[in-house]
């Protein structure tokens, strides 16, 4: 099916409906609609400056990560593996007049980095929404690849989310709004997360499970690590917390995803997350990452992608 | 005092003692000291790989800020000002080996870029203060310079940060740690803020104030505006809102402020904040950043440091 991800024009969604509620990107948001211009500032975006239909009306599947060299190079392999026309090495970044985010598009696939963290995942996902609705884009999936720490689990393997859950193991995300407090719900599509399993299976020794993911506002204290610069648990106290973790349902712990799953359940947006792991059963806590296993969880995790997405 | 600066072997910082507790950077986690090797993954350095304290010994200050290319020329223009040997613009990037955040050395000034938002800010934190404690270096001054919101001041002014607050307009910042909820204080020195306003006053044209800086999570949501994805709240709810800041004492509002203060604060840095304004009073809400005034501004408060720094 690679020509089609490479062509519009050919109703391609068809065969995924079942993943979708509304069928166009939605933002809700009153306000957006009297105004007569809209600037994606942090995009280096905007809808006078760009006909957003023309560049981005076709895109069905949006893959998320913190960084940019890899978005770049997830990017640089989708347009390999699409076959697509132009040097895929010289790949165009559509943000390059600002440097907070970089963006590729390969087709019907775009390709977007979104930094460490709540808050900087969650002005580019304000920003990628609307940048979708403008663009009357519908039947969008988006994926988030990142990498995270694996609990009590084979070390290199691949969890696919299915509920993401805060510090305290619960599956929601508190949005401040102005000075009050909202919960919103942070589950994310069953269904998605099986087809990604099925996937994960065509590739030998790939090993890929369906699990809670916790997200932290903290990368040091926050996960447990002894060696930030501030530290005032014992190592028996990190585990038996992780424990806990292990027990509630988390295989692994990022900084982003309960903001992701919030927001893109919100705005029709079906997402699911797909981290790379790289610790083993309750990760020793130095050095942070293993870096050789890093590397080759990486391009596993772009095939098994390129398969889904194909 | 050019020359001083970019001379460790003085003993420059003397006149500064006020600033200093414990002269040394500290770090607060008695793990460390039985680690065999400490790896700052996301600044690309390490304790084995790198002679921490030949390179980075005589840093007395350290200036951050979110956006990667702002830290690049803050370090060119001071590379400039300082008087330094060598090609400023061709600046080597201490981390290039990863992409997550960037840093510059010229003299005894330290350049870094701290991406969008606490937990961003927090990561780099953490590094930042195990780097200056290994490479024990002392007497040591952090300032934070960043754009901001504006509330209920002149376009373009700049707010030297006296307390940072949160969204409910506490001096505080609430650490998770595993899952218990810690207050820490976000207090900053106030002896180093009234010196900053005095090197504005040579400046002319240079409207600065001592105020409070608010941070918050969220951009869009979290800070009063009505042009993100989403928007559950009024125009008169959001002056409302902004009003009870101003009335607290906010002059302006970011995303990194209260734990940048809490950190700091515990290990011994000497922080400041000064963020550049570029918004009216109770901004309005699009476009999010008029570019000519941010444009104007970023060029006044390197002079304003300049100052400072000699």
């Amino acid at each position: 099916m690679t020509s089609l991800l490479a062509d519009s024009s050919k109703p391609f969604m068809a065969e995924r409906k079942s993943y979708a509620g509304n069928r166009f990107v939605h933002v809700k948001n009153p306000h957006l609609d009297s105004m007569d211009e809209d600037i994606l500032y942090h995009l280096d975006l905007g809808t006078k400056t760009h006909n957003l239909p023309a560049m981005f009306g076709d895109i069905k599947f949006v893959c998320v990560g913190g960084s940019p060299n890899r978005m770049k190079a997830f990017a640089q392999f989708m347009h390999k593996e699409l076959g697509l026309k132009g040097d895929g090495e010289n790949i165009k970044d559509i943000c390059a007049g600002t440097d907070r985010y970089c963006m590729y598009k390969v087709g019907l696939v775009l390709s977007i980095s979104h930094g460490m963290g709540i808050p900087s995942i969650s002005i580019m996902l304000h920003e990628l929404i609307k940048l979708l609705h403008h663009a009357k884009c519908c039947d969008v999936t988006i994926i988030r690849i990142g990498t995270s720490g694996g609990l009590g689990i084979e070390p290199g393997s691949v969890v696919v989310t299915d509920t993401a859950v805060d510090s305290f193991f619960k599956p929601q995300f508190e949005q401040v709004i102005l000075d009050n407090v909202v919960v919103r719900s942070t589950e994310l599509d069953k269904d998605l997360a099986e087809e990604l399993l099925n996937c994960s299976k065509e590739i030998p020794d790939f090993p890929t499970l369906i699990g809670h993911t916790m997200c932290t506002y903290d990368f040091y204290e926050g996960q447990g690590r002894l060696d930030g610069a501030l530290c005032s648990f014992s190592h028996e106290k990190k585990l038996e917390y992780l424990k806990r973790a292990y027990n509630a349902g988390v295989r692994n712990i990022e900084m982003e995803s309960t903001v992701f799953a919030a927001m893109c359940g919100l705005c029709g947006l079906k997402g699911k997350i797909s981290s790379s792991l790289v610790f083993g059963p309750f990760r020793s806590p130095h050095p942070p990452f293993p870096l050789p296993l890093l590397e080759g969880t990486k391009p596993i995790i772009m095939v098994c992608l390129a398969i889904y997405l194909q």
